[in-house]
């Protein structure tokens, strides 16, 4: 399948490299290819910069987020939340319209420092403003409670006997989105209901954060028992 | 030890009798106590009428919310979280002051319909709107991420196996309510840090609600695993 992966940072890189690993074809997208790539200093994350990632994966191509998007048949939206809608309005609606997409984005507003706060929550969500701006996509919310590392392969944290959440409105598209999960190594998928419901998951960032803090390791997931 | 829990609620009879079968003295707190046992209907979630609890479980007394603080060693705060800080303002800082608090109590807002939102969130937590309030009470936030049962007798779902917030500025206070969680049979106890991290335990609210939702059932909790 024809991946396009917006975002450059941990979670668009490590996602890219996954999709790709399973045989994916795999495009990330990025506003500026060659500013991109000229770039030779770590980003604010601290992560490499994206040339030197980019030569040990050449699987994974790189291209503008309209270009990524074009020929993609999936999209994931791996980007900072802030900057989620500028990202899809650049992809453009009409390599956008009728796709499924893996909305992984949070809604981190860190102008404030650290712990970040949310620059929506409570009543309306980020994955909702995308729905709602781009109502031909089939958004699905998944895989924004974790790290990317566990994100991709689960298998990483207690035999991958933990959980991750889907949101969204297209149950069709949930169900793919569910068996790229399943391709992921997930085992326990819950379903929350609609796009709304990705409130409860985004709002959970806040826990997420203050438990990466108590454990001093981001290497964790939730698992719902009963 | 003497143990005064405000609130009239699920959470309060629940924790109240829990307490008094682990051999503690409990009082339960209430606003107008003639107007409480005068009660004949169902509350508004649907609870049997105080009065007829009450009668099964004699060995929890019934007082004022100043009255079941006055001689508490111990409080809990199972109110309703719209009216928490009045119920402690009922209680009297006199009555709290010096004391250790175990906040159960979340911030929602039922006034636009299910499922709530939360009137406090992101920037602030219920948590800390207490602690402010009352600075000489030592606020520990706790069991406000399950259902009643659950957290009073966390045996009932899955062995037992998963996990427990504590948040809170004072550390012997957080001692002390790490005691009393193991007593009610917590394993898995996870100490978040100071009071503001109350925030992540309270916007956890929302993905609760909605796993609840999904699951069709509250008898459930989530497992912090690495």
């Amino acid at each position: 399948m024809r991946v396009g992966v917006m975002g450059t940072g941990t979670v668009g890189r490590v996602i890219g490299a996954r999709f790709a690993e399973l045989g994916h074809d795999v495009t990330i997208g990025t506003r500026d290819v060659d500013a991109l790539l000229a770039r030779t200093e770590p980003d604010q994350m601290g992560n490499e910069p994206f040339a030197s990632w980019s030569e040990k994966h050449p699987e994974v191509k790189v291209d503008t987020f309209a270009g990524a998007a074009a020929s993609a048949e999936l999209l994931v939206n791996a980007t900072n939340g802030a900057g989620s809608l500028e990202a899809m309005r650049a992809a453009g609606e009409q390599n956008l319209d009728g796709k499924v997409l893996i909305d992984i984005a949070n809604p981190l507003d860190v102008s404030a420092g650290m712990p970040p706060t949310l620059f929506v929550s409570n009543t309306d969500s980020l994955g909702e403003q995308i729905q709602r701006a781009f109502p031909a996509v089939k958004v699905v919310k998944a895989l924004n409670t974790m790290n990317a590392h566990v994100m991709a392969d689960p298998s990483l944290v207690a035999g991958g006997e933990h959980t991750v959440f889907v949101s969204g409105d297209d149950e069709r598209a949930k169900g793919q989105v569910t068996e790229i999960l399943r391709s992921f190594g997930w085992k326990h998928i819950l379903d929350l209901g609609d796009i709304t419901t990705a409130r409860g998951t985004e709002m959970y960032l806040p826990l997420w954060l203050r438990i990466w803090g108590a454990l001093g390791s981001g290497a964790f997931n939730v698992a719902v028992v009963q």
